[in-house]
């Protein structure tokens, strides 16, 4: 069942009614400023951090779900609805949400009077706006009045849910003209605060939630806007919120627009007084005023529109596929995008005041957006690096607002080093800067001690060769890239955590993953002294990595696939010896993708054995036969229900990894079949059933263990998004970025006989046209650049040219 | 405004109306189990620990207030209500909630059916039952459907309201016959389980809430109750809740009684299991079993009762004012008893996942219940004293479920060792139990450091001597009772704790309230040092009681008050040199408690002072002027908004020790007249002002200079019970536990001409009647005791008689 469609022309997904299966949002926000909104205009906004400067406040797990956000009442001769929906939820007769790149547009209508609202953030401004055009759409006049509404977060969202005997004393407001200004611990060491505006006069407000709804009652029984009158309350101390009332006349087919700008301003330490306590609002006002008129906010709506054309123009895809084309055009591409900008820190299931910024996840991320801002993966590659220590091993987390390495969080996670080398050599991939490996970076979040961004990278890779085990395995460590795969932890009591519990070390476990992406990343390094002329490191890597595809030849393959681990006794995991777990996804995706055992068979007996034993029609499981019953010598993995989590559930993160892995060996049909089962719009037509976003990638959908096979869960935050569009447009589609120019391979269907790609690659865009005459899966036989053929599948970096024409055809 | 009545008879607070200006609460158990219980039944129940084992979820600041709890549906023909009001709302025909002693009995009625609802928590058990009856008073055979509902913690109440990307995925219930059990976790490391049972068969379940609800609407529009047929859902992830379909017929005049349990199990790690993935049930049916009819409830029922009247018997006035004898017998003792139960972890104010045992709260609530269960207050009294280290210094708070000591939450408020001399002596003054000092404790929570408890006041008193500044007063360290006056603190960054920031410590800072504590329990080391035979610390300890006296007169006596501090510049800080906070009152309690410079009129001085500066309608402010601006020498206090919480707050818990210093000059009248003001019995008829609970006292009332002046906030967990208990029984009334008997020694207003109380002390008990027929304030002129006349106002203990009458005449 479908609950709304894709509109690709405007880049929208539009919904159609607002009992979605679960609330499907999008992000406002590109830099500073974030906010999440619902398909009813829940959500909470937030600058910089999620935690320690939320604006709004937000009840997570809440009774009604996603009830609370930025909402509107209407109050029409006593009839009073809500233009979004929610809170009222009285049925509209027309009802829209538009959710777009970087804004969200719901259209409510009753009883003729019709409600368009925009919400967006404008770039480089810390504020959202709300732009309401009502229209009365009737042939008689209308009188009625708007009550807005929303709640703010005193600052700190952990110490919000938690401390109220002292924070149901702090709250304090100022209102003045249209304006109310939330200035909570404003008084004492804070210097910003929260203002919400609307570009009119107004016939009242409200800053003080129980006196706009009424003690005991919810948002949609509010008693404002039933009594259709503000209180023209001052918040003291409770809950502070904001409301303006407008009373509204439009003649027939007459329609009004109301600018409300909900905004955030810091000022100076020495300047934050206009008199006592009366605060400084010099850079609220310049705010309202530049967003005063409608005109100026259409045009701040035009720019971001044109931020985003530019960045989603970058990798353009012409194909018969319009599913195929939407996800690589517009909604892969803005979710890598909005991974960048959140990391794990705020969605519908990630609360924001969890998680910083992870040293594994971020690195991924990377691989997904570096070639739409690459200037900003630079500057996140430092940020990461600069939390590695100089043995190799890493801080596994970083606070986003000191950017300083956090050890509370756990660490020891033994694959962490590795994906520097992977999103490093991508960087530079994209954009031939080889200077960025003489970039000085420090270790350990030390600044005295002073590397190299291209030492790092040796550190990685020294990092595994210093790590091995018995079987000359990379050990585990806490964990590799399954945090829930846990052999050195062995935690028995309840609630202890296994990110941090115990040292997580150990010298026997061993993780065949790591392994596999050593021989990846190691490839990647060799090729990269190679093009910077040290021969010399590129031989000595190249020794290592002999090694270890033999050591994973003769101890890492189970028969008819790769191991998964050895664990702290020395017993096989993911083994046809083991019960249950016999065998997991991790490592044939990355032993594979490596092309460990290629020429011998291994990597095709080894996707033969995925499709046979881990393949359902949602996706790939990540093990089987799931875990029935905890093992404490295996962790977290084991306290998960089957079928949930990396307990035998599809976690999309992987799934890529084995598309990858078919790519290696030529299979373009299983690749492709790999990567449609779990993108999002191919699942709109059983959105009932995957129950998240049909636009974008969830972490999780239900395994075949589970109750409810083929749910989705944990959407939007995931490295799903990057590896996903790195599978389709680099190992399927073909267009790799390489040190030398444009890499043309593709991996294909046979059924596809042409597509078309635009590609924007250092300044110069690429026209690339593929033809596959003969119905191949894989095989370049002919290259053409402006009709001239080459020799290479390479297109080479012109310096005379900003447009180039390339005709490929399979064979 | 009144929004019930006192039934003193029935030890109830009669709440007449669901809509009280705040959720009014009370608690259920006694030792292990606990639960809150508002009058429309929202709440939640944790086993021992209200973060670790929390069993139900509850919404803590939600919208609607106070929705989530142990709730019920009925549907009559379409007619759906809740006969507790909450959640669905709908206006009763009948609605009255009792709170009593560990118990709530909700009845509400609508068209002639009649529901009775009874919550409690049997003695000694892990489980709370409600007993509902349910009654046709009509003259029509009623049918009807009833539906339970309550919805599950995830046990962890942080992680429970932030770990989403996990909990999702978790929640497992199982459901046999009647019950349904929640064993979230219990597959991996947990062995504790939940379960919801009724002792009848059930026409249907539902154990998953969204099914339940349906998935945007509110618990008042729970889609079950409404369409009237439960789904018979079982929970996979998500969110786990319970609820039970009983359909009921009902001949006119029938009534029928279902109990519902539910319950908190823990087996043995290695008996876990029935089998694979089942859950051994045994001890929950056990449980069941046990209370399976109405008389097996009903006497647990009446054995709790009794628990009560046994615990609330020890002491017992009577008197003419009847707002006055049900503070005393009733409201005040149980609130001591709940502080003791709870201390400041769980209320409707407190999230339940912040504090643990306070080592000053603790101490000095054991003031207001060490006569109810001695037994008790000793085990707490070794559990805070082995969290004293060696020099005297404390741990501020510990863990109940570990007991140790936690430096995480701060450290180094100087005034913490002092209060441990006050309950030590308490306690052996109300039990005779001189062994006690003897008892073998440790300090610093480590085995191995071995003492005795009068190792332990020693070292309380040492400390002080230790930790002397310029002026040899004390030093306050990071802060004294008051932990928002932070003088070594100087915090300039937003949100940092002011309870953690920088260490607190400092050389020059002293505090004069400090001083004043250490007059007062000075003294009572010295009255044990003598009991005991050790006159030579008695003399010791005299000469340094001495130094602080005249200390405090030389550097610490402004003119017409005591200072209340000096900074760490040295000062002056409540001094008529200041701006702002001139005047405070914490040393003016202390002070004049200890009867510092009482001879020389400083005590008379400064408590009119407090009359003159301090005093308002609703109770004494902490400090005036307020403080406007926020000063980092001074830290916390200073970051409220004036008349909030300590910057000019009346913060209720140091007004009786103004009333305790008034007896020292004796001057009944005022010490009652302060009593009274804050006495929640006496604020009843203005309960739409007071807000919370007219049945227990709160931590704090908005001062003078707040907006709303005498809104009450943070009710039940406060030392203010304690102290207040202790004002009115021991300082007022009179009667005071000694080492060698009872203390007869009342301070009144002269009108009260005669009372009575019964007081059980030491196995003994006395019938005292007190006689005022001169109307003085304060002075024993007779005491007989079974009419023979005594020299003495202390009546000894005799060891061959069980009941005692004392008549007393003032004069």
């Amino acid at each position: 069942m479908k609950f709304g469609y894709f509109d690709d022309l405007n880049k929208e997904y539009v919904i159609t009614t607002p009992k979605t299966p679960y609330p499907w949002i999008n992000y406002l926000g590109t830099e500073d400023y974030f906010g999440i909104i619902s398909n009813t205009a829940g959500g909470y906004s937030f600058y910089k951090d999620a935690k320690l400067r939320r604006i709004l406040r937000y009840r997570y797990n809440n009774i009604p779900i996603d009830n609370g956000g930025r909402y509107f009442y209407i109050n029409e001769k006593g009839n009073v609805w809500s233009p979004t929906y929610m809170p009222i939820k009285k049925e509209l007769d027309k009802y829209e949400c538009r959710h777009g790149m970087g804004y969200t547009k719901i259209t409510g209508e009753l009883n003729q009077l019709e409600s368009n609202i925009t919400y967006f953030v404008p770039l480089k401004e810390s504020c959202e706006i709300y732009k309401v055009t009502l229209k009365n759409n009737s042939t008689q006049k209308k009188s009625f009045s708007i009550f807005s509404y929303l709640e703010f977060c005193l600052w700190d969202a952990q110490d919000d849910m938690t401390n109220f005997q002292r924070n149901l004393n702090t709250g304090e407001v100022e209102i003045e003209d249209s304006v109310i200004y939330h200035k909570t611990e404003y008084r004492e060491r804070r210097n910003h605060y929260a203002f919400y505006s609307v570009n009119s006069k107004i016939d009242g407000f409200d800053s003080d939630r129980d006196s706009f709804l009424g003690l005991y009652n919810g948002l949609n029984e509010a008693s404002v806007p039933l009594q259709g009158k503000a209180n023209n309350s001052i918040a003291s101390g409770w809950h502070p919120i904001a409301s303006h009332q407008l009373n509204v006349e439009l003649d027939s087919k007459e329609e009004k627009t109301f600018i409300f700008i909900l905004g955030y301003v810091e000022n100076n330490k020495d300047d934050k007084w206009e008199s006592l306590n009366v605060i400084n609002k010099t850079k609220a006002k310049l705010l309202i005023n530049k967003y005063s008129t409608k005109e100026y906010v259409d045009n701040a709506l035009k720019d971001l529109k044109n931020y985003w054309n530019n960045l989603l123009g970058i990798y353009n895809l012409e194909h018969d596929d319009e599913k195929l084309t939407r996800m690589v055009n517009i909604w892969n591409a803005y979710q890598c995008m909005v991974t960048f900008n959140l990391s794990r820190s705020a969605s519908y299931f990630e609360s924001g005041i969890g998680r910083g910024m992870g040293f594994r996840d971020s690195n991924q991320d990377i691989l997904g957006f570096v070639h739409q801002i690459p200037n900003r993966a630079r500057e996140r590659l430092i940020d990461l690096a600069n939390t590695q220590f100089r043995d190799g091993s890493t801080y596994h987390q970083y606070q986003p607002l000191n950017k300083k390495g956090n050890a509370e969080i756990g660490g020891n996670f033994k694959d962490d080093p590795l994906w520097l080398i992977l999103s490093v050599t991508a960087y530079i991939k994209e954009t031939g800067d080889f200077e960025f490996l003489n970039e000085e970076t420090i270790f350990g979040s030390d600044p005295n001690e002073k590397g190299t961004m291209f030492e790092h990278l040796t550190a990685s890779f020294n990092h595994v060769l210093n790590n091995l085990g018995p079987h000359k395995l990379p050990l585990i460590g806490r964990a590799d890239w399954n945090d829930c795969l846990n052999l050195n932890c062995f935690s028995e009591e309840p609630g202890e955590s296994f990110q941090t519990f115990g040292s997580g070390e150990g010298k026997i476990a061993e993780s065949l993953f790591i392994a596999g992406q050593f021989v990846l990343s190691g490839k990647e390094y060799i090729e990269l002294c190679k093009e910077i002329g040290n021969f010399k490191e590129a031989e000595r890597a190249q020794k290592h990595i002999d090694d270890m595809i033999n050591a994973v030849k003769e101890y890492g393959w189970d028969g008819e696939w790769y191991l998964r681990a050895y664990d702290a006794f020395g017993n096989k995991i993911g083994s046809n010896e083991n019960e249950e777990g016999k065998i997991f996804i991790e490592s044939q995706g990355f032993c594979g993708m490596a092309g460990i055992g290629k020429d011998e068979g291994l990597v095709k007996k080894s996707l033969d054995s995925v499709k046979k034993y881990l393949d359902t029609y949602y996706g790939i499981v990540l093990n089987q036969p799931a875990f029935t019953k905890y093992d404490k010598n295996l962790g977290e993995i084991t306290s998960y229900p089957p079928g949930y989590k990396e307990n035998a559930g599809i976690f999309c993160h992987n799934n890529p990894w084995i598309a990858c892995a078919e790519t290696v060996i030529g299979r373009g049909e299983r690749a492709f079949e790999i990567w449609r089962k779990i993108s999002p719009a191919y699942l709109e037509d059983i959105s009932e059933i995957h129950k998240t976003e049909p636009y974008v990638y969830a972490q999780m959908i239900t395994g075949k263990d589970a109750v409810h096979h083929g749910q989705a869960k944990n959407s939007w935050l995931t490295g799903t998004a990057s590896w996903n569009f790195i599978t389709i447009t680099q190992y399927i589609l073909g267009i790799k970025p390489h040190y030398k120019g444009l890499m043309i391979d593709p991996c294909i269907p046979k059924s596809w006989k042409k597509y078309k790609i635009t590609r924007i690659f250092r300044d110069i865009k690429y026209n690339i046209e593929i033809l596959n005459p003969n119905g191949v899966e894989k095989g370049v036989k002919e290259v053409y650049i402006n009709n001239k053929q080459i020799s290479d599948n390479i297109i080479p970096v012109y310096d005379d040219r900003s447009e180039i024409n390339v005709k490929v055809i399979m064979g």
